[in-house]
């Protein structure tokens, strides 16, 4: 017997129809790539978004066709978004920070038709669209004014190429299940693999993201998302801003401190989100120049685990809430947020905070579970790590043309590739990759915890550790350190300031001083690097 | 192309896993039908929501099965309402304020085959339960020791129901769109009507109310449902409660306002729903004995129209948030929340209740529109009435056994027989019932615009319009009151206080005293009976 509910299938026009509807004159404000502060309208997005799907299909686009975004976070991104989905087409972003090779392999890979980037890469895809020979044309997002002289093929700025229709469209209609955005991610080994997001995931993990114990996004927000849309669908903000009515303000290219600082201010933002690299700018900013946020109440921040001492710094001096979060392009992307549950009882500031390091506990709509090696579940102790595993209407099945096989067990839970605790409570803590955790003597060792303990020294600016071969262990750990700038810790005083706060077989065998951590295009350490080179390291206890 | 996410079809049951797992220890308090507070959590109503669907499929209910319950708001009865589904079965709440005609008609309607009842309907079904023949097996919401001598064919007492099984059982794999629940709604003309909810639209109810412009639950906040479970799904908190991983308090069966203080403070409660009814008892109760809640932040009022001195005396004096909804069995039932959006700019105090009288704007996944009677659209100008018609996942299509026929328009709205002004922002208010509304001059009358009005008469205590025969003018609107004890206020008196706050031509012609309003099962005016009333009644302008 079946429920005599409506059939409206959880398709993304759905989302700005909403914010179009019910929220018509909520402004969009961005730093515009041209320059200054750009001002428009939810109503308005919408209504340039059925000429983009217009316009796509007088170019011919045909449903399932992936279409290419390289660009910032602007308004015009989100029209694409909304417009590429409303034809039935796939939007696939990729991360500007990638070398010329993987973007020239991906967008082979997903064969994009057109693309769509932001004047900063008119001349990164001159000098490579020979090289992706099924990219039919480049559509400039700017205007005629600002266009430049371009030898990109079919070139054509944006605001010309919308206007060669009216906004007479009627959404597609399509199955829920239908291919609505696409977005590789470097897996550890081999090339680039590209998920696959659906009508249906996006909207779900959309609704899922504006909860309370989640984003808890309303229409008296004003949301800043700085985490790129470019990466992982940006923690949904270009969805679950229009579904929940909330005011954006798009950062365009200008991430340093002086400018997030500035977007704060002048679009009165309430909460934002980001990854730990671009709040140490806002933070070093604030500080060097004495200013505090005057409207912000909530920062997200995931992508990397969040030190400590920037979640002390957020809320004991600036009064700003913080939500420690994690996720992955394969979990569309949040899989977990830093709610306070009631279960922790009252917390002082300091527990407070140590719960905060946690990277939370999973929303409705994500199932966790940590496993060992055998792929037996592990206790929920918060001290035994094993593989995180999920599950959920947002989280990968499978990657494009089954890269990588199969990657789901035999329940159908994703092996997330981190290693974590997860606390009697449910509050997940990564401890490592799993291929970066630390092997000594047949035991784990987590090297984020070593780090953060490491980025807590005020001499040390970042830090990170990676296991060094050794005869007895095998693997031991040696701490590889950044030292902030006028600095000079030496070795002695790092290890001193360490002992005591982490179990004694876990401390660093050395610590070595370096000039910079090599880092991947998302902003991620790059260990495998880093561990070429001190292949041959000869740690002082081998 | 599809996309490549995850199968995880929208099951009810995956709520109350996401509770026993995320929130385990979180707890259910309930007042016991038998009396004394019962203390449980969501881990617990799991583990025994597993014992009932392993008992029901030993019993040998089938997919699609009806399970009736007649029952308060209780942990039993949510145990049920789990194990139910859980084993692909229906739940269907029947309403006791129902007239025993209407309850034998809804059971042999929906072939009922077990039936779940408290205590206190034991005697109701005894006397009823020879006209109820599918109903082959009568289960007592109680143990063995509280169980009385009964005649209930097949009667058990729960507990020894349960107990006969063990709770190892996997809940039944199903189709989203399986049928999960059932609720009859006593339309305006012919028999009661069934709506039936799939797990698909009870699931994604729950995930649209949990959102911070409607209820806004969060794991640390205590709820009260007060609104029953058989009326309307209890405005989904039986779902939108476990999923958030609220702490809950379920009432039992006594409304009365010093019951519910006591468990708005024993409880700790910071939000609750229920009816105005409801709320006007608390509100003489606390007057009264001069109380104060003490934990409640916010309250939740729909069902019928909130007055606005209501809405002033939470938010004035108690410093509780008010937060008006509208809804109806048909739409799950949550279809529009008063949130207060930044387009209404700096809003006074008075301001902001005038905003709050309105029943507020559609969240994601409603949409919305009013029509003339041709079908046409009509401006959201807030001064325009029209119908009300709504579409969405969690809006009926059709009635059990197609009962009253196509009930979509050729858009797919579904036709409230509310009607309403939706003003420019989107924030909606109902009128009138259609067949409420008072036809005056070929002019639309309001009902409840001069009711809401009466009741801010310091004197009375409830307040009805219905539209009487006028020679000229076809209809005009006959104020029926009731009086507050102790009180004495007079026609001319009335009538003076209203003079100016309403157009003129919408005054009342005349007055009537009365010493009670007749009222429907689910605490709403009957004013077909009133008008039956005052159906020769001749008015002093006529
Ligand atoms: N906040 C409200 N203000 C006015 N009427 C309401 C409100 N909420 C519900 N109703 C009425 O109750 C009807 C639904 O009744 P029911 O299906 O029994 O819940 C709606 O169609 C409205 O007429």
């Amino acid at each position: 017997m079946l429920g005599l509910m409506q059939d409206w299938p959880l398709l993304i026009h759905r989302i700005i129809d909403h914010a179009a509807i019910q929220h018509a004159n909520r402004e969009v404000i961005t730093r515009s790539i041209e320059g200054p502060f750009h001002t428009t309208t939810y109503a308005d997005i919408r209504a340039r978004s059925l000429k983009v799907a217009k316009r796509l299909a007088k170019e011919g686009v045909n449903p399932g066709d992936r279409i290419a975004t390289l660009a910032w976070n602007t308004w015009r991104h989100m029209e694409v978004w909304y417009g590429v989905t409303g034809v039935g087409a796939v939007y696939h972003t990729l991360n500007p920070r990638l070398f010329e090779d993987q973007l020239a392999y991906i967008a082979n890979h997903a064969e994009d038709r057109l693309m769509f980037l932001d004047l900063t890469f008119v001349g990164l895809m001159e000098a490579l669209q020979d090289r992706i020979p099924t990219v039919r044309r480049f559509i400039v997002l700017t205007d005629a004014a600002h266009m430049p002289q371009t030898s990109l093929r079919g070139a054509i700025a944006y605001e010309d190429w919308i206007n060669e229709v009216d906004g007479d469209f009627a959404w597609v209609r399509l199955d829920e299940n239908t291919a609505a955005g696409m977005c590789y991610t470097s897996g550890t080994t081999g090339n680039p693999k590209g998920v696959v997001y659906s009508h249906r995931s996006n909207v779900l993990h959309g609704m899922m993201c504006m909860a309370p114990d989640v984003l808890g996004l309303s229409s008296r927000d004003t949301v800043l998302p700085i985490v790129p849309m470019f990466h992982a669908n940006s923690w949904s903000l270009a969805f679950s801003g229009p579904m929940s009515g909330a005011r954006m303000v798009m950062p365009g290219m200008k991430l340093d401190g002086a400018s997030v600082y500035e977007l704060l201010e002048h679009g009165k933002v309430t909460i934002t989100a980001a990854v730990p690299t671009v709040w140490l700018m806002l933070l070093q900013h604030m500080e060097a120049n004495d200013l505090r946020p005057t409207t912000l109440e909530r920062v997200v921040i995931g992508g990397s685990a969040c030190p400590r001492s920037m979640i002390e710094t957020f809320e004991s001096r600036y009064g700003v809430s913080v939500r420690h979060a994690w996720g992955m392009t394969e979990m569309s992307p949040i899989g977990s947020s830093g709610m306070v549950k009631p279960d922790y009882g009252e917390l002082d500031r300091e527990a407070l905070f140590d719960l905060k390091v946690k990277q939370g506990a999973a929303p409705f709509g994500v199932e966790m579970k940590i496993t060992n090696d055998a792929g037996e579940d592990l206790p929920w102790d918060g001290k035994t790590f094993g593989r995180l595993k999920t599950r959920g209407p947002a989280v990968a099945s499978a990657y494009f043309r089954n890269e990588g096989g199969e990657i789901l067990d035999a329940d159908g839970y994703f092996d997330t590739g981190d290693v974590a605790t997860i606390d009697p409570y449910g509050s997940m803590q990564i401890t490592d990759r799993a291929k970066d955790v630390i092997k000594s003597g047949g035991e784990w060792i987590s090297s984020i915890d070593i780090e953060n303990l490491a980025v807590g020294h005020p001499d040390v600016a970042e830090a990170a550790v990676i296991g060094v071969a050794h005869p007895k262990w095998d693997e031991r750990p040696l701490l590889v350190i950044v030292r902030k700038e006028g600095r000079a810790p030496d070795r002695a005083e790092i290890l001193a300031w360490m002992e005591g706060k982490i179990a004694k077989w876990w401390m660093p065998d050395d610590v070595v001083f370096v000039d910079e951590i090599p880092h991947t295009a998302t902003g991620k350490i790059q260990k495998m690097e880093l561990r070429g080179q001190f292949a041959n390291y000869r740690l002082p206890t081998a």
